[in-house]
């Protein structure tokens, strides 16, 4: 039997939408002699629907398209959709829902299976929607043995974990049953070197229970969270038999035979091969986030603030690759306080990238408030509050033109910058999306200096560009001028300022944020590896009371396994006073 | 036996200030010859400290100060304290953490028992963190048999309810211990009425299963979170023994004899009553909301801007109440299509808050927007950008004010216009906490007559101002001018407006807003209530569009059951198209 993957990038909530784009697949996949059909976790409905569950009427309505889709599909094709389904034992206790998998075949629902292991950590929150499943998922489809999971439920290896994270093990229950192929219907979330992970673990549990496995993962932006596709098929003995295409569409097959446990590929018998780099792979993310979100959201236009800095200029390029450089517009909005070469940067930016610009000077409007306010701040020093007057009336330019002509703002601060509220709210933080809010600022450097070679290489390999293996980009040289990389960071918002006046070098901020934000580590345990007490007693109360801005900002792309955004619930109003940095080694 | 309960305002995180509180308050139970103290759920850390339980240090530190805790505690009190515990098996699946109750004695931590129903809508996230405990929790103690409970473990009464939320049954399963008392430590937080549903269904628990019950819930406000505090004893005929204040800190007694089912008031043996009005309890419950973000985020003073509408007057109202008048400054910020009326009724107001005021015209910043934009600007008509820019522009003057002399900034955004998106985004929606985000606009009319009423009433029965059934007001006089409140509401962003002109009445939206958010009605069944198909329509379509404002709005006061904010995750990029209203009745 050939069963197809459709690695499809679902519109959360348009039901009729996703249930094309499964039609579509599995048209694609009986002309190419498939019998059965893969697609993600709630593909009917596209990952996370979040509280729109909690509307009956959405959920009836997917019922409805679901039992549609069971009749216009082809008739000698099996599918596999992801849709939820009504737990009948509600009234005794228990969630409304289970997140299931529906078998269509022949017009209809021949049987539902629902998902066992319901994640509740960083942006997932399914208990607060769905009952676990309690029985192994199996069923004979065409003569072929099909053990069926969702997800997590394959994310509980305690061999590969060294704990496991649920009592029940779905994945050793199936196994038990000897089954010819595991299937794992996914919408895995990306971040950093996870597609690697992701598939070693598959590798482990594969070899572990000596079963093949088909990993279909949902692709595409959904708001704060990118989804990057990598569905594979693996034999027992930890083969990658095929693996379809990283933050794209794809569709691809394998052959699979009754009581044979091995899968067989199907021509072109070479899996696509990963993107070859981390800084690629990153690069993708991105784009695929920004190009989703804006189209998603119904956008067509980007605008962004220009400051002739390296976090707008590498937004820049993100944006110009995710929607095209001709929909893209750059704003200048040089202040007095503002370098020459902030201009002359963010121009020689804008012709690399061949996106439009627009410079309106801020100087006036500062006037104007400075005068407005004169006789309340008499007397006082220049201040924050003047610097952050300068950040909101570039964002109230920003947002004017981009109410004016229905433009997308992207913000453009890094995720240092989130961190410690380097960075103005209802200012530079405005926008519908926040492009690199989860990069932080070191791997803004490195992902820009990346940008540059691989732009450079592509041009004097031109014969290798198509290759699946690196990221598209439609730069014919280096789009970032390096004055834009070599210069010291500088948010210009007083004169002759640099962002190392007020922060430590970032590749030290960066090291203690990662320890305090995604290591969990204590003050004193970073003390003990080495960097400052004072800087890391300031560093941790500074990502404190920044909490408020956070809370305020727009979604931010999630790259790392700790994103500030869904995943990130941290009360504003709270005192804890972490161990200080000086009390190493005493107990409290 | 006597029981104290000790109705405390713990601050998130503050470890140490909590301690102290339960100190104090043992202190005092001591003296009025208590034996056994009762505290709120998670009383040690303040619920809920969401995120902070994912720092090893944070749950090190909460375990070091309960040890400290125990030792410092009157020897002859035995006191139940909320606080974590760490799960010991966490290795074999499940989550690291208990939510538990410890019982302090004799300078020990004498024994833990753990929450066994954990909530997972709404705000609440307990399976994030929390694994649900398995044991009948029931204890000796001074020879009085004690049932224990935490807040969930009591909402789950199919009688009560209709259905059952959790399979579990831990009142019934105590209850068939024929305990002497069942005590349940809280954190329920406040929604409009939920004080007299909370105790009818705990008078029902009580006659179904012949027990008394004490219950104590936290007060005070944490972010969104307004806990309302209520405390109560009721014996197993539905008696309410004693309750304790609501919207405030509170000791209250009760004596409890083994082998006795019966609770025994303490002088005074009249239970202090409920405030006498629903809107009442609003009232109160939003000044606690304001004061408490205020203080524990360290701030002394508010600013906010008055328009001289309605929304801005209650707040104002709100926030002079909550941390006294001389700490609220009150900003007008007219534009040339501001109506006189604006600026007279602004300053009637503020005489009669006894708040100061400062006027700063925004003509001339207007118009250096203007010009800064004329050249893209050219040919368009004023229109939604040019009205978001007056706001923008009012916004940035508050938070410069704010900045500079270190003032919270509130919102004064209504819920109606939160729902459809009719406030502007870096605008009017500014703030670091917004006030009546919760309350829609009628109510909002209705809270401030009634306020105008209850402070007349107050002046002429002066007799009567102390008695704890009625909100304390610091008014003399009708603090609301009367044209606030009968002029028609509007945005004056432009000549001549009113909100009707872009919203239908106040009292049709609201309806139609409630069936969709609150009660999850579907479009055809809100016709079918007798609405408008296109006025519903047009609704529905609005408030999904303005979910992008929502999610950078600042923290609201929660009110109703269901608020935006930490219970309200909703897509953005979501394209769901509910049934339509020229649909009804026809199956899709």
């Amino acid at each position: 039997m050939k069963i197809a993957i459709a690695q499809i990038n679902p519109v959360i909530g348009d039901l009729v939408g996703n249930a094309q784009q499964i039609l579509t697949a599995a048209q694609i996949a009986v002309e190419l002699g498939a019998e059965l059909l893969l697609t993600p976790e709630l593909s009917l409905c596209g990952y996370p629907p979040r509280d729109l569950l909690l509307n009956p009427s959405f959920v009836e309505q997917m019922s409805q398209q679901l039992w549609a889709l069971a009749q216009q599909l082809p008739d000698k094709l099996a599918v596999l959709v992801g849709t939820v389904s009504p737990n009948p034992h509600v009234e005794q206790g228990g969630k409304p829902l289970f997140n299931s998998v529906a078998l269509l075949e022949g017009g209809l629902i021949r049987q539902v299976f629902h998902k066992r292991l319901l994640p509740t950590y960083d942006v997932f929150d399914e208990d607060r929607y769905f009952q676990p499943g309690r029985d192994t998922n199996h069923v004979l489809i065409k003569g072929v043995h099909v053990g069926i999971s969702i997800c997590e439920d394959l994310w509980n290896d305690e061999q590969f974990w060294g704990r496991r994270s649920y009592e029940v093990d779905p994945i050793g229950e199936i196994a038990a049953l000897n089954v010819d192929v595991i299937v794992n219907l996914s919408a895995s979330p990306y971040s950093l070197g996870k597609p690697h992970l992701r598939e070693n673990m598959l590798k482990h549990t594969a070899q572990r229970f000596n079963q093949s496995i088909l990993y279909v993962n949902q692709v595409g932006g959904n708001d704060d969270l990118i989804f990057d596709g990598n569905s594979f098929a693996v034999n027992p003995d930890g083969e990658v038999v095929t693996r379809a295409k990283a933050f794209d569409t794809d569709l691809i097959l394998v052959d699979c035979l009754p009581n044979q446990r091995r899968l067989l590929p199907i021509e072109p018998a070479i899996p696509t091969p990963y993107l070859h780099s981390t800084d690629s792979e990153l690069w993708s993310a991105l784009v695929l986030g920004i190009r989703d979100y804006t189209h998603k959201c119904g956008f067509r236009k980007i605008i962004l603030g220009l400051s002739g800095g390296i976090d707008s200029a590498l937004v820049a390029a993100l944006a110009a690759t995710a929607i095209g450089p001709d929909n893209v517009l750059g704003v200048l909005m040089p202040s007095p306080y503002s370098s020459d070469h902030s201009v002359s940067d963010a121009l020689a930016l804008a012709r690399n990238l061949g996106i439009q610009t627009q410079t309106i000077p801020i100087q006036p409007m500062m006037q104007g408030f400075d005068t407005a306010l004169a006789p309340m701040f008499a007397g006082t020093d220049f201040g924050v509050a003047e610097e952050n007057l300068q950040s909101r009336i570039r964002g109230n330019l920003l947002m004017a033109i981009a109410n004016k002509f229905g433009y997308l703002l992207l913000s453009t601060g890094n995720k240092s910058e989130m961190s410690v509220g380097y960075c103005t709210l209802y200012g530079d933080m405005n926008g519908g999306v926040a492009a690199i809010a989860d990069v932080p600022k070191t791997k803004v450097y490195e992902l820009c200096r990346w940008l540059n070679d691989e732009a450079q290489w592509q041009q004097e390999n031109a014969f290798d560009v198509s290759a699946l293996s690196r990221a598209s980009l439609p730069f014919s040289h280096a789009p970032i001028p390096s004055h834009i990389i070599t210069k010291p960071p500088s948010a210009e918002l007083r004169p002759d300022q640099v962002d190392q006046d007020s922060l430590p070098p970032y590749e030290v901020l960066d090291d203690i944020l990662e320890r305090l934000i995604e290591l969990h580590q204590s003050i004193p345990e970073i003390v003990e590896a080495g960097f400052d007490p004072t800087t890391v007693d300031r560093v941790a109360h500074l990502v404190k009371i920044a909490e408020f801005k956070r809370r305020q900002a727009p979604p931010g792309l999630k790259i790392t396994d700790r994103a500030f955004g869904t995943g990130w619930r941290m009360p504003i109003a709270q005192q804890w006073r972490p161990q200080a940095s000086d009390r190493v080694g005493i107990p409290v």
